[in-house]
């Protein structure tokens, strides 16, 4: 069976897969990151990973893998292959496609964004097939997104593009982790809710889905958590509507699997907020938590399909 | 010489211009729209002086022209021909390009949104040149905007790209026109400045430009209001660099044409704003009132252009 090995590196875990042509997850790993060690040591670390992923391909598969696609966070520039900027991995300027290239010798290697490159896999194998243009967001640890417009995936002028986590939603808000005031991040992403709730309801563990199904039993406080994020992620998304005005909304994300507690709400507030805009459709991502490493691996094909031509 | 009508229609008044291939203006006229008796009504006058101006052409360069543009507000389908709404002008799915096309028989008849329209003239005349992402906004009796990625402008799915005037960057702010709350219009219009100013300076023929040369000349009063105004500039600029990182912003409309009184502190408030977003550099635009129509001219030329190939 032909095909890529793809990376989904995170801060603090690395998943692996082996990808086919048409985007099936052969094989799935994962593994800590170790990105306390510095860029050099990520890529020692990858490298290690795909020496390994190779064999296993080999052994599986019968053939070698043909490239590798690898998604980063932060600040990509997919065509040079850089990673330009990761507040969570703390490097900057890490020219990642040649660290890795050179010792793969032959094989063509894909650098992605990681949200980018999931919503990548989203318009061709998942929620947005044949949406010329919609907005993707993924709701996790932190909050990011992907423009795509004509088709196209918009990666921004300096790599930036598609960042709906810091969109100041609340204005005189809290602080966030990027030193503004008032991101989305800051009321919605996974660790802001979870320890709202954990606050609001005295257990130290309490995460996000929890605080998302307290809700959907009508908890009153943990409604009222549920509700400002909910609005909070609307606002984002109206954000979006009035620049871009897209058919398609697709939300994706450890928050997107709670399923209706979000969308139902949602989808109310984005329509109460909208006066003379077109309305979008909102809609689950259809992939989970392989959209990244499937997205990068697209683009591996991508890049041998252009070698062969 | 080589020409095409070109024509834009506001809600108050209709400019019309003659246009060379490379986007020269060579005639520019300007008259009352009388929107007030329909879309129909509309089309009428439109074709009266498109017939005016088809005089005018031949009697002066001796060609008649070969084409036609017009640009609309709203909400504008470029690709059907379709003006699909307009607020100002109360009209809402009309076939503009069909309505005027039927009677002008063999001439071909582009149709375009006038902010979209004066974003692509920048584009390729103006302050954008050889820009592949920027946003375009123009600051007037509205606020409205275009979206340029990858070279094309994003109309969006609905015709609604690029609507930077009802950006909510007021949260519990004034109600605006379209119905919701603390839109940017209702903050840096060009009326919303000049009421605002009437108000503070018991002057009701104030306008928004004297508010910004009062502001410029330290008057404390005029100086809150223009930096409020500027302020929510600022804000909606940025939401627009956090989705989509463009390297430039080109600004213009009636109140860019202060100048440095509206560049400096918009600038500075963009960069307050910005923490680890890379700041695109933000220019006036080079065009003035015929932007519009400069850029529906390009888009009829496109469509003689490609009826040649």
């Amino acid at each position: 069976m032909k095909h890529v090995i793809a990376l989904d590196i995170g801060s603090t875990s690395t998943r692996a897969a082996l990808i086919a042509r048409d985007g099936t997850v052969l094989d799935h790993l994962r593994r800590a990151s170790g990105h306390e060690r510095g860029a050099q040591a990520v890529a020692e670390c990858v490298l290690d990973f795909i020496a390994e992923l190779r064999d296993r391909g080999l052994r599986k598969y019968g053939e070698a893998a043909r490239g590798v696609g690898v998604a980063v966070p932060g600040a990509v520039d997919e065509g040079r292959g850089l990673a330009l900027f990761s507040a969570n991995l703390g490097w900057r300027d890490v020219p990642m496609r040649s660290l890795l290239s050179r010792p793969l010798r032959n094989l063509p290697v894909a650098l992605g964004h990681d949200v980018r490159s999931a919503g990548l896999a989203e318009a061709r194998l998942g929620a947005a097939q044949d949406k010329d243009r919609f907005l993707f967001l993924s709701l996790g640890d932190g909050i990011a997104g992907a423009v795509v417009t004509g088709g196209r995936i918009e990666s921004g002028a300096h790599g930036f593009g598609g960042e709906f986590g810091h969109l100041r939603v609340r204005p005189g808000g809290r602080r966030c982790a990027c030193g503004a005031v008032g991101c989305l991040e800051t009321v919605a992403s996974v660790p802001a809710i979870a320890e709202a709730w954990a606050r609001a309801s005295g257990d130290p563990t309490a995460t996000a889905v929890h605080a998302a199904r307290a809700a959907a039993y009508g908890a009153p406080r943990a409604t009222r958590i549920w509700r400002q994020a909910v609005a909070a992620i609307a606002d984002a998304v109206v954000a979006g509507i009035g620049l871009l005005d897209p058919r398609t909304v697709v939300v994706g994300g450890e928050l997107a699997a709670v399923g209706d507690i979000l969308f139902v709400p949602l989808r109310a507030a984005i329509a109460e907020r909208l006066t003379f805009q077109a309305p979008p459709e909102v809609v689950p991502a259809a992939l989970r938590d392989t959209a990244s490493c499937q997205g990068v691996a697209l683009l591996a094909w991508d890049l041998l399909a252009e070698a062969q031509r």
